[in-house]
C-alpha cells in the first residue's frame, strides 16, 4: 500500500503571461507588492489568466492523541469531541470566519476518541485516537495510509462540488505535541527551539512537553526520509487527513491556503510525498507557535499575515483568504491604454 | 478661522467589557491574537458590545502639487486628472477593492490642476493645484482650513448616509514629496531617512528629490508646532482633505482605517489638531515607502498588513478591511458555557 497521486508542475508560462499583463494595469509597476506575486502564483496554479478562487472550501479534520496521557496539553481530551459539536452547531471561530468568506465547510471525524454523532460531521473515523507514542507507535503504517486517503477523497469530493481554493484545518487536543515531534523528525531541529506553549500551557509544563517529545523520539526513531514512517510513529490522524487533502487539491490544480503550525507540518509531509505539491501552497499566516516559523522556512515560503494568532481549525488561513481575492480582483483593473493614461 | 471639532475620548469601559467577554468564547484565551485587540479597540471606538463596521466608506481626495515642476515624480502631472477619470469609470485599484469589501466610494476633486468633469466626482476644488513650495508657500493658511473643512463635511455626509468605517485615500502626483516635507517638519527626521522612491523614481532622481525637499524646508521654515502652518507651507490639498475627514470620523465615533505613507502623515496632522483622534485610528498596512515606518512609529501604532504595497488611493486599508470584519465576527462565536465545553 502506498500513496499514489499525479501532480502536474504549475503552469509557469501562464504566470509569465499574467506578470506582463499586471504591468499594463493602471498603477505604478510593482506597487501592489505581494498581491502581484500572489496573482501570478494563482495563475500558475490554475492555468487561468483570471484565476477564480471562490468559493473556498474549509475542511476540518478532528482526531485525538494518545500522547495527552503524558499531560502535555492545557485542555482535557474530551474537548476535541466537544469542539466537534461546536463546529456542528456553527459556534466555533472557523464557523464565523467560514461564513465571512463564503466558504463551504466540512467537518470530518477522522479519529476522535469519543463517538461523535452530528449530522453535520462526516464519520470517517480510522480509530478512537492514536496510541501514546511515548510507549508505542501512534498508529499502524496502514492506518496512516488510510487516513491520508480519507483526506484525499473528502477534499476531492469538495473539489468536484465546486470549491476553488482549499483551506485545511484541524482540531485535536495534543496535536501541537505530535506536530513538534514530526517537525523534529523531518528537520533534526532541537526540540527546545520548536516546542512552544500550544494553546496555552505554563512554563513548567512546557519543559515537561519538551522532555516527553525527546524521550518519544528516542524510543520511536522515525525515519526522517519516510513520511509514512514518521506519521505512523508520532503522527496524528488529522495530520494525515490534511496532507491527503492537500495532495488532492494539488492534483486538481486548486490553490491550497495553509493555516498555522500543525497545518504547515502536514504541508511539509505532503511535499515529502509529492514535491510538486509545494507550488500549489500559499501560507496564510504566521502563528506565534515557535515551530511554525521553522516549518515555514523549511517550506521556503512567506506567510501573508502576522496577527499573532495560534488557534488552528484553519482560522488563520480563512482570515487571510480575502487577500487572495484582492490579488485576483486586481486583475480586473483597467489598463493604461484602455483608461487613456500617460505612462511617463 | 480655525479648526473646531469635538472628539470624545474612546469608551474604555466598553473595551474592558468586551475584553472579558472575549475570554468566554470557545477558543484558548488570547489565541486570536491581534483580532482580539482589534475587537476591543472597535468596541472602545463605537461604544458597542458588538461593533458594526459595514458598510465601510472610501473617500478619495485628488489634488495636484506645484512641486512637480522640480522633477520629483516618475509620472507627469496630468496623470492626477487621468486617474480621477479612471476612478470615475471604475477601473482603478481602489475601485476593485472597494467593490470587494462592499464599500461606498466617493471621489472628491479638492485641487486637481485640470478641470475634471465626471458625474461620479464631487467638485470641491479649492484651487488648481498647490504652488511650488520650493519658491513660495503651497497655499494660503485660509485655503488649508477650507480644504480641511471640505474633507470634514464630505466625510460627515457619508457618515450621515450610513458608513460605519472610514477609509481615506488620495491621488496626487507629487504627494510623497509633500508628505515627506510635512513629516520632516513634524518630526525633525533627516530627509535622507524618510524619502523613498514614491511610485517609482530612479536613484539619481531620488537624491534630487531629497535635495528639493531640504531646500524647500530651509526656505519655508514651517512651524513644527502648528499643523496649519506646515500644511499651508509644504502641504497638499488632498492631505488637508484626509485630515479633515478623519476628524469627522472621530467626532462621530467611526473607526478610521488608515492607508499608507501619505494617509498616515494626514493622520499625524489630524492628531496634532485633536489628540483624541488617535484612538479612533487603525493602521491598515505598512507600505515600502521608508517614511511610512517613521510616521507609524510617531503615531505609536502597529499596521495590520505587510504586503509591500505602495500604491495609495486607500488601497492598503481597503485590502486590510476584512481583518476588521473578522475581529467583529469573532464576537459572534459561541461561549464555553453556551457550547458546553470543558475549560480545563
Amino acid at each position: 500500500m502506498s500513496i499514489d497521486c499525479f501532480i502536474q508542475p504549475v503552469d509557469k508560462e501562464k504566470g509569465k503571461e499574467v506578470r506582463s499583463y499586471i504591468d499594463t494595469l493602471t498603477k505604478p509597476p510593482g506597487s501592489l507588492g505581494r498581491l502581484e506575486e500572489l496573482a501570478i502564483q494563482l495563475a500558475e496554479i490554475t492555468s487561468q489568466s483570471h484565476p477564480v478562487v471562490t468559493p473556498p472550501g474549509v475542511i476540518v479534520f478532528a482526531a485525538d492523541h494518545g500522547i495527552v496521557e503524558e499531560g502535555v496539553s492545557a485542555f482535557p481530551q474530551e474537548v476535541t469531541a466537544q469542539m466537534v459539536g461546536n463546529f456542528a452547531n456553527g459556534g466555533a471561530a472557523i464557523n464565523v470566519f467560514s461564513r465571512q468568506i463564503g466558504a463551504r465547510l466540512k467537518i470530518v471525524d477522522i479519529g476522535v476518541a469519543n463517538d461523535v454523532n452530528f449530522k453535520a460531521v462526516v464519520d470517517r473515523k480510522i480509530k478512537y485516537g492514536t496510541a501514546n507514542f511515548c510507549t508505542e507507535d501512534a498508529m499502524a503504517r496502514e492506518e496512516a495510509i488510510r487516513a491520508i486517503d480519507v483526506g484525499f477523497t473528502e477534499a476531492e469530493m469538495m473539489i468536484r462540488e465546486g470549491i476553488k481554493c482549499l483551506i485545511p484545518g484541524e482540531m485535536g487536543i495534543g496535536n501541537t505535541t505530535a506536530s513538534s515531534a514530526i517537525l523534529a523528525s523531518l528537520t533534526g531541529t532541537d526540540i527546545a527551539l520548536l516546542v512552544g506553549s500550544g494553546t496555552g500551557i505554563e512554563d513548567g509544563k512546557l519543559a515537561h512537553k519538551q522532555d516527553v517529545i525527546k524521550r518519544a523520539l528516542q524510543a520511536r526513531k522515525p525515519d526522517s526520509k519516510d513520511p509514512l514512517d514518521i506519521l505512523s510513529k508520532v503522527g496524528g490522524l488529522e495530520i494525515c487527513g490534511m496532507a491527503g487533502a492537500m495532495l488532492a487539491a494539488a492534483e486538481n490544480k486548486i490553490p491550497i491556503l495553509v493555516d498555522g503550525f500543525i497545518c504547515t507540518v502536514a504541508a511539509l509531509l505532503a511535499v515529502e510525498m509529492a514535491t510538486e505539491a509545494k507550488d500549489y501552497m500559499i501560507i496564510g499566516h504566521e502563528s506565534v507557535e515557535p515551530g511554525h516559523q521553522i516549518a515555514i522556512e523549511r517550506l521556503g515560503k512567506k506567510p501573508l499575515l502576522h496577527l499573532e494568532m495560534r488557534l488552528g481549525e484553519g482560522t488563520g488561513a480563512a482570515v487571510a483568504f480575502p487577500i487572495l481575492l484582492s490579488a485576483v480582483n486586481m486583475l480586473k483593473m483597467a489598463t493604461f491604454s484602455s483608461a487613456g493614461i500617460s505612462t511617463n
